[in-house]
């Protein structure tokens, strides 16, 4: 395993390249290094000069008189893969290489340059970060190898010193995104551990360095910028300690859109994959998606401060003595998802004895300048936050004039101390820098856009709330024994490319998923004795791994009764088939019991490239198809992962009954998609994708029919699929 | 007509209530005065200083040896009415009402007091701000009657000197918010003319405000900030001639969730109206709505340098050093409904020689630190923006540092003054006060919010082809002659309170909208005839005012063919109408012929209660009910603004033909909503609501089938409607 240590906290470091001119990019990368109090030792490596910036520089890292950890490399792209031999026969266990003329470079030398580092650092054992990288600050260390300026022209230190605790790792794959959220977060006063910036990630990915960091522990909250994952496994492993540790991760994934796309491919080397997997994957994780930088250093200012206090629900109560301002902030925390109830009388009667008559205790409360001058911010947000309706407190306020906030200092620090419920300030002017220090220090994040703060209560709610029900979700059990897998995993081998129904049934039956009753019939007696024994009216489908789409093939007759019409059925579905495609390989045709009425959905497994099979659900009919709405998940499924996919739909209305329908059969829907999902997992490796369209859900108690299913098999089966673990 | 150039540009001004102590209300609003450069005369009126503030101090108003345009009157609640009477004697012209304790207060006495307020400004024609109100500042005149401290501790003049076009006018309900536009606005160097806020608005509200600044002349964007809109009439006037000058209004409404109503309702005494209805008339005068302050005044930031040369259209060209953040605003850009398409060869051919091997032209344009250090932002920008591929140009940048601008000075300022596509900035690093100086000298908007600065482009965007497009309307013409809309009048009038659909069928026809083919019938054979006479499967249905809903009354038979069939549904409908109601009135049966399938739309009218009927439009069946997805516009609509409408719902793809369906006949359909809200607004005073449920929609060139009509009369047609004028 290399050593991220070494890379991360090195005691010794080695900067390769470094010049004196601090203007110049070598330069400039030693001088920050300089000008922070790092405690460990440094030493330029240079042909050229004996001195470098006031250090002996060495010829080479051999020469150096001790054992180096990390060498910094600041040269050509051409000489970096030999440099990095040499530093690793010297004993480094470490690099990070900043030069850019890597894979990221048009034709294919740069590239070839990229794999040889990657040899290099496999062959050797070392931590290899970028290339194509704007290096990283340890703050804690006061470790700063880069150029990013963001580090440079600081006035205080680079951590505020009264924050002990809620450190936020910045892991971003783009140098200048990821020390923009340092950059933002600094003067907001929000503790930052580390800013790890990993370009091209040749060889150590983002989420290999969050791992690192969790095991580390100084960091508590983490925003990342993402172009890609490229290792699906690492980054399910990885998101779930993170999960399991209460330790949210906020992320931008870039490349939502073809142009997006078009600059993660061609910047970082990147290959893009379906952006709606990345998100049920975060959904899956708890992993918070943002929307630019100003948002995710606002959502984990939230969780700086109230890691160990998230929100219980959903409910917001609001102070203010701006009644417009509160009215405001009501509509942003609605719009968020969130709740603002009117307080219960027994609050309100807390409050109203401090109200002037213009004032209002409803919620939003209305304190009026007046109550804010008699007993403060901090005692409204207090009483408000008594109330058994609200789990938040937000406080609209004015951070413009420091002494507002001075004058009730002591009482800001005791209730900041006190409170279980989480208080956020949201100040509508612009705060001076001494309220924002002041009330950094006595424990608030205090937010400058309405939007966000609302939405940091939302992230906060929701994460809690998910977190709680992943970590209360047992591990799925076998959904099937081991002989019903056994015999799936023979037949799929054994099969063609295509299962058709009759096919598919007999396989997805193995785990407990049931068909329409169905015989498969070769001639039209037979089908005629076929449907005699079902005693019902019948479908008629014909069964061609060549013919995919019957219905558009016209193979399918639907309704049939008696012996006349099944053997006129039969006659015209072959005929179809026949004249759909002259040479397809006809398995015969399958007759099938009409289903009873009910809502028709849409299941099916499709594959992503990064991430493997995903479950897919949507309302059938014009809901898939014209209004896009689907949702998605990695599989297997739990029951409640399966419900909160149906309450995902827009159309999830339809389910709960409409328009005098009864409430369809949900359980029965949720079973069905937990035993598709493990039926998926269970053989990833063998299936690309997996259609049940329609699905006939029932009314409530009356179960759901499958009454159509394609399996498509994996061309090449060879591959592993990524294994989704259960968190 | 009251004289608002009193009130907003008094050459003298009473301030009565002055007090000598700054740290008080009274008289910190005196000492704001005196700290600007107001050209006019300030009088303090005070009863127990001589002096004030340096001041000499009188008595009363009418002591003051020279007329006083604008009182502003900062005394207990309880004798401002007097006090604005004799103000009035005096022969003020214009009063600022900054005390609380009015309408907004719990119990009638408040409301009292506004209302004499009131009379008092109507019988002596005084312009009136107030009360509960934060006063104003007009920049130019460096005059600010109000107690905010955002015009209290600046550094620098109000306005920054160098911009002398593209001022932004500030109008808001809320004082807190309406100088937090300012207190955000002003570091950003914005230049501001106005802010003004209007509190209760006992007398004159925010649109007379704009109104006035229409013709004043100084301002060029509207930042307004609404609780409710008190007199639709002037909204709809005002509204009307900003978008026919061009001068865009970008709107915060608060009130969308029940609490911001609670908020609303309590803090500036307002009835909030429906906020569905809001957006369609926001949406009909082209009027942007924001999300928070930051959002708006960044929307604003792009209006005010970029107001004569607006985007021609929604394609965007990104360009940066930074890979990362081109992608992400590439994302961001998309999400905000704009395109980012590749450049054309020739553009790129223009880019590539001054990029890198690892930069790339495709768009995002990644320049990488060496294009920008070679050839600069603008230059990069310049080039860019030559694509014909392109409408405006984002420059993703870093203005942490001001030399990096500073190196590229000139042609930064050359480039904003010769390009005609908007070039717009966003620095994802907090900008150094230097950098965003020296770009608002050159010309250039710069945004710190990556969100915002698409926004701020989809805005300008939209509000660029929404004008163009209302411009080139044509007043609606007469749907109708005198003749019809006379006959309908009267028809109505004698009507009782609900019209079923024979008898609406018959007003509506006279605007031309045709039903399907039908005959009332009063018996048994009377339906046999009828039916005979239509030749087709028929449908027959009780029509009686008591049944207005007689599907749920069992009270319909559809597709019926044959003598006796009818007979048989005539008696069957007749039974189930007498079943449901016994007592009910019934005209009798209508017979009607089945329409030929097509695709089920709703069309309506519904009744707001400050802006009078909106045309109502969604598809039918579940899209209405389960979806929500209706669109809203007020009557009459023209039929581009029916096109754009049902552009908005979601599922407009069923329009289109889907799934093999042809597509529907939408001239048809638009022809008929035109025609039913030409009906609407000719009858508005007389209409409750009008129900088209449904209308079918035939394949395109088969035209449309209304087959229910319900008209509900408005229990009282004495009072006016809103009109609707026709930018």
């Amino acid at each position: 395993m290399p050593d991220l240590a070494a890379l991360l906290s090195p005691r010794t470091v080695a900067v390769v390249g470094a010049a004196p001119d601090p203007q110049v990019l070598r330069g400039r990368t030693l001088k920050m290094m300089l000008r922070h109090p790092y405690g460990g030792r440094i030493y330029p490596v240079s042909r050229s000069h004996p001195m470098v910036q006031g250090l002996r520089a060495y010829r080479s890292v051999a020469e150096i008189p001790q054992r180096v950890d990390l060498a910094v490399l600041i040269i050509p792209a051409e000489f970096v893969p030999d440099e990095l031999e040499r530093c690793a026969k010297a004993g480094v266990r470490a690099a990070l290489i900043l030069a850019s003329g890597f894979a990221e470079e048009q034709g294919g030398e740069g590239a070839e340059l990229q794999r040889r580092i990657c040899d290099i650092a496999q062959r050797y054992d070392l931590a290899v970060c970028g290339p194509n990288a704007e290096g990283y600050a340890n703050m804690a260390a006061a470790l700063c190898p880069t150029f990013s300026p963001a580090v440079d022209e600081l006035e205080g230190p680079l951590v505020p010193e009264w924050r002990t605790s809620g450190h936020v790792a910045v892991v971003a794959q783009s140098g200048g995104m990821g020390f923009a959220f340092y950059d933002r977060a600094r003067p907001k006063e929000i503790p930052v551990s580390y800013v790890v910036t990993t370009g091209n990630e040749a060889c150590l990915e983002s989420f290999d360095i969050v791992d690192y960091l969790l095991d580390e522990g100084r960091s508590e909250v983490f925003l990342m910028f993402l172009e890609n994952i490229k290792n699906a496994r690492t980054f399910v492993r990885v998101a779930e300690k993170a999960l399991k540790a209460g330790k949210p991760i906020v992320v931008a994934k870039i490349g939502q859109s073809e142009a997006g796309q078009r600059a993660a491919a061609s910047h970082t080397a990147a290959l893009a994959g379906a952006y709606e997997s990345y998100r049920a994957m975060f959904r899956r994780y708890g992993i918070i998606e943002g929307a630019d930088i100003e948002e995710m250093v606002d959502i984990a200012a939230g969780f700086s401060s109230y890691r160990d206090r998230l929100p219980a629900g959903p409910r917001v109560g609001i102070c203010t003595a701006s009644g417009g301002g509160g009215g405001w902030m009501a509509d942003a925390c609605t719009q968020a998802g969130l709740q603002v109830p009117e307080l219960e009388p027994e609050a309100r009667a807390r409050i109203d004895p401090h109200l002037p008559p213009y004032g209002t205790s409803q919620n939003p409360v209305d304190g009026t300048a007046q109550a804010i001058r008699q007993i403060g911010y901090s005692e409204l947000a207090r009483l408000t936050g008594l109330s058994e309706r609200v789990d938040t407190v937000v406080v609209v306020t004015s951070a413009r004039n420091p002494e507002v906030h001075e004058r009730e200092r002591e009482n800001l620090f005791r209730v900041a101390r006190e409170t279980r419920k989480p208080i956020l300030m949201w100040s509508y002017t612009l705060p001076s820098p001494a309220a924002v220090k002041l009330l950094s220090q006595a424990g608030y994040p205090l937010y400058t856009t309405m939007r966000n703060c609302a939405r940091a209560v939302a992230a906060m709610t929701q994460y809690r709330a998910r977190r709680e029900r992943m970590l209360r979700i047992p591990v799925i059990r076998d959904s099937v024994g081991e002989g019903p897998r056994e015999r799936v995993r023979d037949r799929l081998a054994a099969a063609g490319p295509v299962l058709t129904e009759y096919e598919a049934a007999a396989l997805l039956s193995e785990y407990g998923i049931a068909f329409a009753k169905a015989r498969l019939s070769s001639s039209a007696e037979d089908a005629v004795i076929a449907a005699a024994a079902l005693a019902t009216p019948v479908a008629l489908k014909v069964q061609s791994p060549d013919i995919p789409h019957k219905t558009e093939a016209d193979a399918v007759a639907l309704g049939i009764e008696g012996a006349e019409p099944v053997r006129r059925a039969y006659e015209t579905v072959m005929a179809s088939a026949r004249r759909h495609k002259r040479e397809a390989d006809i398995h015969g045709v399958l007759v099938q019991s009409m289903a009873a009425p009910g809502l028709e959905m849409i299941l099916g497994i499709q594959r992503d490239a990064l991430f493997g099979p995903m479950l897919l659900a949507g309302l059938g009919g014009i809901h898939v198809e014209a209004l896009r709405d689907v949702a998605l998940a990695p599989v297997p499924v739990s029951s409640e992962q399966a419900a909160e996919l149906l309450e995902g739909l827009r159309g999830r209305r339809l389910l709960e009954g409409f328009r005098g329908a009864p409430a369809a059969d949900i359980a029965a829907l949720i079973d069905l998609m937990v035993k598709l999902s493990g039926f998926a997992a269970d053989h990833a490796a063998s299936i690309a994708t997996i259609d049940l369209n329609p699905v006939i859900v029932h009314a409530k108690g009356a179960g759901v029919t499958v009454v159509d299913a394609l399996i498509v098999k994996r061309p090449d089966s060879q591959e592993e699929p990524c294994p989704q673990s259960n968190p």
